[in-house]
């Protein structure tokens, strides 16, 4: 057996059973070992940003890794943006990486560049395979590097040779490390902390914020007194009517710094301390008040729900947690404003959806609105980097196809990975893209105001903030990579469409037309 | 002066007239200070590989560097895979990386990443600025770094509280470092070598394929009948009717070593030894024969035109070279095959043109079929990372805005980079596209065949290489992007099309639907 099927084998048998792709020719092996082996299914992307935020998306709701197949240096170059979003989601995956044969390097082909060190800024793990016989042993060493919690990105670097090479065959599946348990002191410290009445948060991340982890903690908090607070990235929060409701850290500096401000002890729950996104002038970085103590119950790599079910004992909580209410909002009517967009979205979530937000200014106002829409999960950003929303619903579709995903997608940040629709439509994924069409980096403009004190944008700063001249076209766009698109122009439009693209199969785009 | 003006009025003096940019939050001092700077025109792409493309073309036809504005690591990261082309074209690129305050690199925020690691892989010069007192002389010594001969990256690193701090003010233009010369033991060896006789390759890469270097180089070869070959791969060729016309190394392994076989002496100017683009199973490196020997009269970074000349001398070389005559190819009808598609853009490159060439597998013919087309350059790809066509086409109009540029673009390559049509719009720039479309990674067919020994791929992998299912649509993408495009079936419909595509201002799009 070539190298190439030993590797595609042992990922099969270690539980990786989707791989995104988009190889070259030193990838051609494991192209031609698809063929050879039954349970891996390869998803072209047409661009590698794509093939990462999909395995993000998809780790993010499977809980286990996707594989990614890049093209050497560059190839990973052009993952590594949303592999930065996927390290600082937490997630497992696994990157296979193809490099020249061995015999080939010393030539400093065009191709040639250093894949270890670009592979080292958003890996926990990299190895570059020595030799044939290695290959096996080597992958399954990457996908249980990738499965550590809770969830690292590991990157397996597989010189030409190596797999068109004969070997003895893939390795069995490895063990999946066991998840690291939070210490007595640090539940005993978090009862203490509990204890002491009015100013204690029980600040929630990473897998906290879903399934029993954040009931637990809803039951904690309520019989503490705790105020129960959610970060404001996380890589994916159970929501909606009937379950527990954090709030939310704000995103703006002030804004958060308000929020907390009341805080004299914050309890980590699978979080780390809340800091600024960005520095400003004068601005502090770090968002608690100074003299709040901050107390770790777990680290993000930790078992949440062990550890919130012993300080549930502690504080002998018992009974269901308090649970949001259905509040679905009426489907709003007139001009489309970002308020209206919010509430429109809300209204239109349907039962046990996806939605994934990378709608930057309009994110916020969408999650306020839906806090009681019905139950769904929601996916936002992590890292900051963009161009991670149309990929992220790509992976977290092919993860769960039962379940409707609704993307809430920003004009710009779409430019940057717009080639997700085509995988989306050749995978015939049920994505509903509602495209935030505001003709500009809204952020920006905002953040400029924040670093330069309130002063407009002279003419040319304006121009690097403004999508206009000409006007971005998505639904052009849209329908060039293969997906149907429509425009919506009042919220009643944006109503009609939204519910009409999740009637039908297959992804839809809809270019919401703000009115800003 | 805040540091943020006195690097842009440094840039400026040093003669770096246009950015490339797409910045973030911590790059709003540079992008307020735009509007306090004349001289520096910006222009914004939609992606960072845009920008750093576009900076790779303006820098082939201007000689001289462009500023990259990007936004941290991540805005870096999806710059490098077209800076790894731009390095592999020696080309003069200044890049100028946002990085978080320093008071605010303790906190880990969700957008840090180790950048000077990331910049390390494609850079010959990587700085941070340590300290506001710093930033003019850091962005002289940047600017010094990328004029090296041949070119070469210079990334500067700049936290934000660097650019929103008081400095002295801007750096005066820095010296530009001389261009070495050729020792007179590589002249007086390369002259013994073309006295031997037939065998004799004279292979000419980088700045020896234009300008008085290639007129000098075809002397040398007729007076000493030595076969003149061109590289494979180059950053700019001047080419066409009245030029010196050096063969060209194909790029399959096995036509390169055909096309090498009788060399026994090979004397590179300014090229680099050939090898193989990639490394197959039983198949060399090395495209030469073994025997042939290799001699060195320049290397890329050396005055091709100073040892040309002192080589013409020694073997009393005079006169004007021999150039091709004019042979321009009848504009041909029917279906649109490669061969035809070839010949109707070789009959349409109007005098002067600058002719970008990503057309992969479609890019030989038109190569060939153009021997003899009214003058004009060519750029090709150089690092054979895809995506570079359009955004390289974008820099090379701005860099020459008199000049028609005409730009072969493969649709799968062309997928990469979609975003940088955008800017040609914006920018209204002559640029008329070609877009070869054949709905497959034409090449990895190929590939696929050299590694698999023939055999023909099975569905999975079939998949991999077919860019249908659904079809791309790309005179929809392109009027998405703002681009006016239109479709043509038949030769006679492509030569119309680029005819009236030619007359237009701004930038058109042609989807050539091959006949494959």
């Amino acid at each position: 057996m070539r190298g190439a099927e030993a590797l595609l084998r042992t990922l099969v048998a270690g539980g990786v059973e989707v791989c995104f792709t988009n190889p070259g020719t030193s990838e051609m092996q494991f192209v031609a070992a698809l063929d050879r082996v039954p349970g891996m299914r390869a998803v072209l992307a047409l661009f590698e940003g794509v093939a990462t935020g999909a395995a993000d998306g998809y780790a993010r709701m499977a809980g286990r890794p996707a594989a990614t197949l890049l093209h050497l240096g560059p190839g990973l170059a052009n993952g590594l943006a949303n592999l930065h979003n996927a390290r600082r989601a937490g997630v497992p995956l696994v990157n296979i990486v193809g490099e020249h044969a061995v015999a080939h390097l010393p030539y400093d082909a065009p191709l040639a560049s250093d894949i270890t060190s670009l592979a080292h800024t958003v890996s926990s793990w990299v190895r570059t395979t020595a030799h044939v016989g290695a290959i096996a042993g080597d992958t399954a060493a990457a996908i249980a590097a990738a499965r550590q919690s809770p969830g690292q990105i590991a990157t397996l670097i597989t010189p030409a040779n190596v797999t068109w090479e004969e070997c003895d065959g893939p390795a069995p599946a490895p063990r999946i490390p066991a998840v690291p348990l939070a210490s007595d002191d640090a539940v005993v410290a978090a009862a203490t902390a509990l204890r002491q009445g009015a100013g204690t948060v029980l600040l929630l991340g990473g897998s906290a914020l879903h399934g029993r982890a954040i009931e637990l903690a809803g039951q904690v908090a309520a019989v503490s007194g705790a105020q129960l607070v959610g970060s404001t990235f996380f890589a994916r929060q159970e929501r909606g009517a009937g379950r527990v409701a954090p709030a939310r850290v704000p995103y703006g500096v002030a804004d958060a710094r308000r929020f907390l401000s009341g805080a004299r002890r914050i309890i980590l729950v699978g979080a780390r301390p809340p800091v600024a996104f960005f520095a400003y002038p004068d601005a502090p970085s770090l968002l608690a008040p100074p003299e709040a103590a901050i107390i770790t119950l777990t680290r993000p790599e930790e078992d949440q729900v062990e550890a919130l079910a012993r300080l549930a004992d502690l504080l002998g909580a018992k009974g269901p947690a308090p649970t949001q209410a259905l509040d679905v909002p009426a489907p709003p009517v007139g001009p489309l404003t970002p308020e209206a967009l919010a509430m429109a979205v809300a209204a239109a979530i349907p039962e046990g959806a996806i939605v994934i937000d990378e709608a930057i200014t309009g994110g916020f106002p969408a999650w306020n609105a839906s806090v009681g829409a019905l139950p769904h999960d929601w996916l936002p950003i992590t890292g900051g980097s963009i161009g991670i929303g149309l990929p992220l619903a790509t992976g977290a579709a092919i993860a769960r196809p039962a379940r409707p995903v609704l993307c809430l997608q920003a004009d710009g940040s779409a430019a940057y990975t717009l080639q997700a629709l085509w995988t989306q439509a050749r995978e015939g994924l049920d994505v509903t893209t509602v495209l935030y069409h505001n003709r500009a980096y809204r952020i920006l403009e905002l953040e400029y105001q924040a670093t330069e004190a309130g002063a407009a944008p002279g003419p040319q700063a304006a121009q690097m903030m403004r999508l206009d001249g000409p006007t971005l076209d998505w639904t052009s766009l849209a329908r060039g990579m293969g997906v149907p698109a429509s425009r919506a122009y009042t919220a009643e439009d944006l109503s009609a469409a939204i519910a009409a693209a999740m009637r039908e199969p297959g992804p839809h785009l809809i270019e919401a037309m703000l009115a800003v």
